[in-house]
């Protein structure tokens, strides 16, 4: 298609609606926004991913069936995504050790490719920016994965699996750009 | 990996329970099941795409927030995913007209590499099996697409956006196996 963008090429930015289809106050955010109503306080909340396009309802961005988030507080970009060169590598047990796999493909199934396990004990993002997920086929909580956060590693799950407090990861793929 | 099985070749091959974390009456399916409880009558129910792995509640399957969907009475295979051989074609028109886009990786946003429109007016699968979404990110209602199933053609909207009744895809995705 001769209209492609280079991959990554594009500046992170986002527009907020206060209505569903676009409609009412609108704010733009171009970088990291810790509160975008500016009130204080710590909330641990849902998290999703936006890649680029159009979000007319709140259905369109909550991916995990059941919790109605038409709240969304904070936002940040994701770094590195890049769709043609991205590449981690999954370790059974925790700080790198055991069996190892390395990826560089989504896979909406690890137990279809092999990997035994329904829990993943450590990770390396050599390049590019992943999410990875609690089930299969890209559902249940979802862990954000870049090479430039922390240097791209986590040494156990309580460094990538903060919400359903495990390890398991059942299905991952790269973030676009 | 060297566990690692070859694509394509497990033969399709499902097990429910009736209570979560696999507990309670078992019942294993390996062809189509147009009614698991043998009841009669139709439903237009929402559909799922149950890659190998384990769903031990419903919200494992459920991706479309907000509908809890722990009801799930018809099953069938899908035919022919092949994760490294699979090829789509998306046109701008009905009957494959207009312009087109091959494709043969996933794409979790079409507005990213570069579709200029919402929709997808019609549809030509050449391999495999995937997975459209109505919305970024894989999220939304989804649509099946087989090549062995109607020849893999979808020359209107009609005939794969039949949940939302829309031609809106901003998402797609291979099958895995």
């Amino acid at each position: 298609m001769s209209s492609a963008p280079a991959p990554g090429s594009a500046p992170a930015g986002l527009t907020l609606w206060d209505e569903e289809d676009f409609q009412g106050r609108r704010c733009r955010l171009l970088s990291d926004c810790a509160n975008v109503c500016e009130r204080g306080g710590l909330r641990k909340g849902q998290q999703f991913i936006l890649e680029k396009g159009d979000y007319p309802r709140w259905n369109a961005w909550s991916g995990s069936g059941g919790h109605h988030s038409d709240q969304l507080l904070s936002f940040r970009p994701v770094l590195c995504g890049n769709h043609s060169d991205s590449c981690v590598t999954l370790f059974e047990g925790d700080n790198f050790q055991g069996c190892k796999f390395e990826l560089s493909d989504d896979y909406p199934s690890l137990p279809s490719m092999g990997w035994a396990s329904k829990d993943v004990g450590s990770i390396k993002v050599s390049s590019g920016a992943w999410v990875a997920y609690q089930y299969p086929g890209y559902r249940g909580y979802q862990y954000v994965l870049e090479r430039d956060r922390h240097g791209g590693e986590f040494r156990t799950y309580s460094e990538f699996g903060t919400q359903a407090h495990t390890g398991q990861l059942q299905s991952i793929r790269r973030v676009q750009q």
